[in-house]
C-alpha cells in the first residue's frame, strides 16, 4: 500500500507562502507541526529528548510499522533547484536520518546513491514519481511505502491514482495564503473514511483511496 | 455565543459549481449531507420518519440545544435575488420549518416578517449580516445564535470576527470544483480545537474562534 501523509491547515494548506532555508514549510508553516515536534516519540527519532505522548503517538507508530520505503520529492531532501555540483549537500537530515530504510527522493538531477548511518539510503530517480514509487514498491516488498512529501510530489502521484491511503493531520491554524494540497479542479478518485482521531492541537483523518 | 456549522468536502468546498433550483448544493453538493439525511433525528426534524442513530446524532443535538435564534443567507432561506414581488414565495422550508426560533434572513430586499407553524418567524434584515446577528442575539437573550448558511452569509460573518465557535462536518468527498469556505487570502483569527468526533462518512471538527 502507498501512503500519503501530510499535516494541513483548516484552510487546506500544507505550507506557507515564501519557502526558503529560513522558513523551509514557508512564512508560518512551522506552526503545522507543533504539535508532532512536542511527541517524545519523534522526538527520539530525531535524535532528541524529552516530549510527551498523546493520541498522535500511536497514530504515528501504527502508521509508521509496516513502512519499508520511502519517496519523497528533491525540495523534502534538501537543497534548492539545479544540478548538485561537485561536493553536493547530503541534505536536511543529518549523518542517520529517521527513515531506516530506502528512500526514493525524485529529482531532475541524477546522482550517486547516498549511504548513511541506521540503513537510510537515498537513491536519486529521475524519471518520475511513477518510477519512484514502483522502485520504491519493489524495495518494500510488499509492505508499505510512505510518500514522504513534498506537496509537489505528493500531488503528482494522487493525480496519478498512485496513493492507496491518505491522513491528513488537519491542524487548528489559519495560514491565508500558502501551498494548497487540493487545487480547483484536482481529482483523484473515491474516498473512504478509515478512522478519525483527535490529538493535541491535530485531528488525525484518513481515508483510503478508490481510483475512480 | 455564534456559532457556524457547515458540511465541507475534503478539498475544502461548501458546494459544488452550478448552483440551480435543480441542484441547489451545486453539482455534486447533495453528496456533502448524506450523512445527516440518514439521521433518525434529522428526518423527524425535517418531517420524515425512518433514518438511523450515529455519533452524529449527539454532535448535533447537544449543538442545537442552546440556540434560541438563526440567521441566513437569502439563497438559504429561498429564492433567486432580486425583489420579492407582490406574492413572494415562503421559502424552501415549507409551513412548518424546523427552526422552531426567530430567523433573521439577511437580504438586499425587504419584506414583512413571515410567521410559520412552530415557532418559526423569518425576519428580513437589509442592513447586512452584523445587523442580523444583532438582532439574533437579542432575540437570543443569552442563548446561542447559529448561523445557518449559505456561506456568504458565513464568510462575512467570519471576516467581521463574529463568530464564536465553528464546526466542519467533513464529508470524505472531492468535489474539485465549486464554493469554498476558505479564500486565498481570509483571516478570521485564531482557533482552538474544542473536539474532533468521528462519524459515519463524516467528521465533526468544532474550534472555538479568537479574535487574532
Amino acid at each position: 500500500m502507498v501512503k500519503y501523509a501530510t499535516s494541513i491547515s483548516l484552510d487546506g494548506f500544507t505550507a506557507g507562502v515564501d519557502q526558503s532555508l529560513e522558513d523551509p514549510i514557508g512564512v508560518g508553516g512551522m506552526r503545522l507541526h507543533d504539535w508532532i515536534r512536542e511527541l517524545a516519540f519523534w522526538r527520539e527519532a530525531h535524535g532528541g529528548e524529552g516530549g510527551i505522548e498523546t493520541p498522535s503517538t500511536a497514530v504515528l507508530q501504527s502508521s509508521g510499522d509496516n513502512v519499508a520505503a520511502h519517496v519523497m520529492g528533491r525540495n523534502m531532501f534538501g537543497g534548492g533547484p539545479g544540478p548538485w555540483g561537485d561536493d553536493p549537500w547530503n541534505g536536511w537530515w543529518g549523518d542517520e536520518p529517521p527513515f531506516h530504510a530506502p528512500v526514493f527522493v525524485v529529482t531532475h538531477h541524477g546522482r550517486e546513491p547516498l549511504e548513511c548511518e541506521g540503513g537510510t539510503t537515498f537513491t536519486f530517480v529521475t524519471d518520475g514519481v511513477g518510477s519512484a514509487l514502483a522502485q520504491a514498491k519493489e524495495a518494500a516488498a510488499g509492505r508499505d511505502v510512505q510518500i514522504s512529501g513534498g506537496s509537489t510530489v505528493a500531488r503528482q502521484a494522487l493525480a496519478a491514482g498512485l496513493v492507496d491511503e491518505i491522513r491528513l493531520d488537519v491542524v487548528p491554524v489559519l495560514l491565508s495564503r500558502g501551498v494548497r494540497l487540493f487545487e480547483d479542479g484536482d481529482a483523484f478518485g473515491d474516498l473512504e473514511q478509515v478512522s478519525a482521531v483527535e490529538g493535541r492541537g491535530v485531528t488525525h483523518l484518513t481515508y483510503r483511496v478508490a481510483a475512480s
